[in-house]
């Protein structure tokens, strides 16, 4: 199968537009499987939670959920995006996967950074993890790079390709961290990052950029520029991210001992 | 306070020349805690449980730990640094904390790697923080460094130093993973690692350099080569890492979310 990302620079507010680049963006290249940044269609930086929920949209039956279902028809593949969900009021930093069938899967991010704490409810639904008949595919958002328990729990959960969508605003940290989550889980790992600047608020956002694809051998697969729309995707065999051994003796998850960890 | 790492080439079965060859290197810079690497004394790769055995000390009265301490008094220093003990009929491949007053801290490695499961018994005793008066320090040893669980085991019980004995024979990994985990964990990380080649049996070990030592925020403080016989250290304030915020918002382990995490 092909899994790829979406490297981006939403322009604040502008979903339609937004929608509209990101999927001419996804008709360039090919693949069963696309990842998209986290609030692709909406932009970032959000200056009061007021503003959010404006611009939030259920998941079932929003634009949003519903033109990348098309897009998924059009392409005859799997997308994976973030956008600003509301649900009985509650307004929530989300990501879906869906297929030519509609929705598969659903995301709330469960560890919000920075402002985000004041923008958004934190996640209340599990992890993902869903077979989309490719692969096991789960999801985390962004920040979430940094606990290495969420994809741990993708890992655990059976996911072979972990999509990322992001909005990376730490100077190399993800493409670090998401390199080892890669190679300590034993999956493929897909970070779609955005690019461009927000300054919406007293604080200017520089978004890193540099999306990547890590196999579960920690190699690079895909690295894009710091600045540069585009959209790349690659063969993988999600079957590598089903073994999970290192060696005739270690298996990155047989090996752990929870009686000794803390949790 | 200085933390330091001996990298080093042990002479397989050389005992008290490894010995003294570690305290003759220790000897030539400054620290307050050293960290040496894992099975300094005796070499690593045993070919037989029995050559272990043959090899392995009890810490309490054993010659290398008995030899550490005093080194720890002349250098008025903690040494943190492995052996293969025996205790009970088992043998672990283990690590001690000693000071000028003796032994503080014991740990048997939790995460056997490779051949390893069939020469030692896996660790039984908790993943252990000590308090020396200068910083709070954790060990874990090699290939520990690999499962995340090990060194956030650490960091929740207060670990501000992880002391790192290691033997690496896999390209880049420990390096790698080890940053991250000095940065998700907001930790300074001491990996000593030693160089050379072991060829006992059919297989040559190569071993990998690169000792380093890591802050709270991923900056790479002592990187050593591949292949030098050499002690470093490095000043570093181990309240940093007591504040685990990354902004002012955001704090490393108490936005950890254990709810959603698989154990």
């Amino acid at each position: 199968m092909k899994v790829g990302v979406v490297q981006m620079r939403p322009i604040f507010g502008a979903v339609e537009e937004n929608i509209d680049r990101a999927i001419s963006i996804i008709g360039q290249v090919s693949s069963d499987l696309w990842v998209l940044p986290e609030l692709f269609a909406t932009g970032y930086q959000f200056r009061l939670a007021a503003e959010a929920r404006s611009l939030a949209e259920p998941v079932l039956g929003g634009l949003t959920v519903s033109r990348l279902i098309e897009a998924a028809r059009k392409f005859d593949a799997f997308i994976c995006a973030g956008l600003p969900e509301i649900d009985r009021g509650r307004v929530y930093n989300a990501a879906v996967l869906v297929g030519p069938d509609g929705l598969v899967a659903r995301y709330r991010k469960i560890h919000l950074f920075y402002h985000e704490k004041e923008i958004f409810s934190p996640g209340d639904l599990p992890f993902p993890v869903v077979d989309i008949g490719l692969a096991k595919v789960g999801m985390m958002i962004c920040f979430d790079h940094f606990f290495p328990e969420a994809a741990r729990t993708l890992a655990i959960r059976g996911a072979q390709v972990i999509a990322h969508p992001a909005n990376l605003v730490m100077p190399i940290y993800a493409q670090l961290t998401m390199r080892v989550r890669a190679l300590e889980n034993g999956v493929f790992t897909a970070t779609a990052n955005r690019v461009g600047e927000e300054s919406r608020t007293d604080e200017a956002l520089h978004f890193t950029g540099e999306s990547q694809i890590v196999s579960p051998s920690g190699e690079i697969l895909v690295s894009l520029s710091p600045t540069e729309e585009r959209a790349e995707s690659v063969v993988i065999d999600p079957l590598e991210a089903s073994n999970k051994a290192l060696n005739a003796y270690n298996d990155r998850l047989g090996d752990r001992r929870p009686g000794f960890y803390e949790t």
